[in-house]
């Protein structure tokens, strides 16, 4: 078994004043109110300055196609920014206090001892720096219409600070072997991934925002799914801080929440003018800082296993648009559903199978084996004429049929809700199968 | 005297192996020379996107006005927060493998020794936050063209990151008294200014930032400030480097060695473009990002009256300007000198001064005192009828007389190199006028 340095590294001084911090999480409360109400007043004021300079496009799925200012994710995430600015002193407040008495701040070596966590605020100061920086490149990338192929690697770009701050303070990249798989290949119940987990990590900052980027298209579809996977990650951290008995579990879940709750505030207040029927668009903007702060959350509070339970859809609506992702089968620029515009319903779009080769045929004919796929074949000749796009909206209009836009989007919010409690149950119930119960709560090992 | 507490509590870890440290300068050196070539590539292919997307601007100071893309500060400032980034792990390097030693890590008692100068660390963050956020603010002026009023307090929220780090790590609020003052009104010698040292530090962010926008209008000419003075600043951080007996203070100037180098670098990448004949335009992006950056790394070297020295041909263009930034005289949109199209030489513009009442004809008259305007009059009534704009450019253009746009910029290059100088002589001449020589490298008291 390795030596987790890096753990003593950094526990005990977090475990002396952090249990007194419970009032940090009263004044969180108070600034994400603060927040939503900042976001819910501001976008109206800015939208229309956004219109006049052109930062705007057309609702696709109304019948008069009204013009909405775009990139409403800037006032969410610059809101939320300055929030968490505002907060920086909160949570370390206490140990000011402590660090500024005499008699703690060095001793006869002439070492320092600091009762002050400067590793935690150095991580904090970096997630803050890579939402930043993926707000940022969101904004750019509104602006100038990046292409998909290099904009697809810009959160690679974004989570440098935060993989390099990860790498200089905690430095943690053990993981615990499942159970079934300890003894194989010489394994032992901790594994050293060293470089690989920064590549994990990096990976889950590219999935993570590119993810809810690709369910899209319906007005407050994205805002929904972040609003049920923050309240989930929040549930979840409410968990963890009020059972765990490992005082640096504690305090990775509490900074999580700091993180969080802010982040449902201007979730909520974009979400009052994005929802149906839609008086803004957040625009890669909004979902690029979104999916930015889960992978940021995730990774400061080490329980990425937990989001990417929570995150289920989005890794199935990956999984199920990679034919046409891929260019196994035709991908056209917009796969959303479409406004029909006679019974008002929105209806999954299709895509031609004309040119779709064997491997593509084959692909949907796995898809078709679980139903996951509405395939149209000619009468006579029974070959494939067109299926349903591979989205999950798709799919939820094709297996529930056509709904309002509204509806479409609740559909959405009710299956996003329904894979986090089967995520909640895995979490809590399942874990048991894998990991014994000491390893999983100790917080020093990744979960 | 006050304790300075927060002294002891930063000065001796960082005591410890920053003198292994000066690899990081060659790094730091190799990586400005890749942030400029970067820099220089990336413009010509971004500024088509920028056309394409019409981010660009008509160059007023050439004949067939043409259109150059703008807001290429963005280009400097991503490249060089890339740079600031890659650059994190670099410093801190040594102190990692120090504390990795299980010796070092805890003592008996419990407590966490770290040689590891996190706080070191937690600023560098910061200041990147900062950084960063007023790049993002001077892009989204660019892009959404913020009324002057509200973006003349936008450092403001950028530097809030700064100075709450400032606050929980150094806290350092003292001043040294100078010599002539101290034994006035029950002066010591060390003033402790607590809540003002904030607002100073605030108003110096603000200053810092408006200061390079203001003097700005022909090409390359916010450019070339920033290069002279972020140089000055440089050979000063060199010569206190290689002179202080103080590590803290060694420490504090290598720190803003590593932010000025890569600075210096995307400058001069920028400048080969932005030189006259510009094929592109900086935008308040670049003017916003560089102001910061000086106010960031004298904030965070303690050495801000050292910045205000170099910056004096700013203080001067502000303190000129100030007649018609507040309303005494009349005040055009734009300021900055016209194109004779028969010389093809650039020439000051003029106000009319028939609306200016009083208050503003006495401060007109007192520039005159001074030489400092050149005013019209009637040649009857001796009424004053026109004056020259009052900025440093126009200034310059009167004193010199008319001059082609890069001659001009080159002017202001020298004047802005001149005044560096005298900075120069003042800071290492004059200031034992003023401070005794221990406490002006002590580096823990504001020089």
């Amino acid at each position: 078994m390795v030596t987790l340095k890096s753990v003593a590294f950094t526990s005990l001084p977090t475990a002396v004043a952090f249990s007194q911090l419970h009032n940090a999480i009263a004044v969180s409360v108070c600034l994400s109110i603060v927040a939503y109400y900042a976001t819910y007043r501001f976008i109206p004021l800015v939208s229309k300055v956004f219109i006049k300079h052109g930062r705007c496009g057309k609702d696709r799925l109304k019948k008069d196609g009204p013009v909405i200012a775009e990139s409403m994710g800037l006032i969410a995430g610059v809101v939320y920014l300055a929030s968490m600015c505002m907060f920086i002193p909160v949570p370390f407040l206490p140990f000011f206090r402590v660090g500024a008495e005499p008699s703690a701040s060095s001793n006869s070596a002439g070492a320092v001892i600091p009762l002050f966590p400067l590793d935690m605020l150095a991580q904090y100061l970096a997630a803050l720096l890579s939402l930043f920086s993926m707000l940022f490149l969101g904004f750019v990338d509104d602006v100038v219409d990046i292409k998909w192929r290099v904009k697809i690697w810009m959160p690679l770009f974004a989570c440098i600070p935060l993989l390099m701050v990860y790498f200089v303070t905690y430095g943690v990249t053990h993981v615990v072997v499942p159970i079934p798989f300890r003894g194989f290949w010489g394994l032992g119940h901790i594994l050293d991934l060293g470089i690989f987990y920064y590549a994990y990590m990096a990976a889950l900052c590219i999935f993570s925002t590119n993810a809810i980027n690709i369910i899209a298209g319906l007005n407050g579809v994205e805002g929904i799914q972040c609003f049920i996977i923050g309240t989930a990650l929040v549930i979840n951290n409410i968990c963890v801080v009020l059972t765990t008995p490992y005082p640096l579990n504690k305090d990775r879940h509490l900074f999580s929440m700091y993180f969080l709750l802010p982040f449902l505030g201007v979730t909520i207040g974009y979400l009052r003018h994005n929802w149906y029927p839609a008086r803004c668009f957040g625009g890669d903007t909004y979902v690029y800082f979104a999916g930015m702060t889960f992978a940021v959350v995730g990774i400061m509070g080490v329980f990425t296993k937990t989001l990417l339970l929570f995150m289920f859809p989005q890794i199935f609506n990956f999984l199920y648009s990679c034919p046409q992702l891929f260019g196994f089968v035709e991908c056209p620029r917009h796969r959303m559903p479409q406004l029909n515009e006679k019974t008002g319903l929105v209806e999954p779009t299709r895509v031609s199978l004309e040119k779709t080769r064997t491997p593509g045929l084959l692909m949907l004919r796995f898809l078709e084996l679980f139903s996951l796929v509405d395939i149209e074949r000619d009468p006579k000749t029974k070959s494939m004429l067109s299926c349903n796009n591979l989205t999950l909206i798709n799919l939820l209009l094709v297996k529930w049929g056509p709904a309002s836009e509204a509806q479409a989007t609740v559909r959405v919010g009710l299956t996003q809700a329904l894979f986090c409690l089967i995520g909640f149950g895995m979490r809590y119930g399942l874990a048991f199968l894998f990991y014994r119960q000491k390893e999983a709560g100790s917080g020093h090992v990744e979960l």
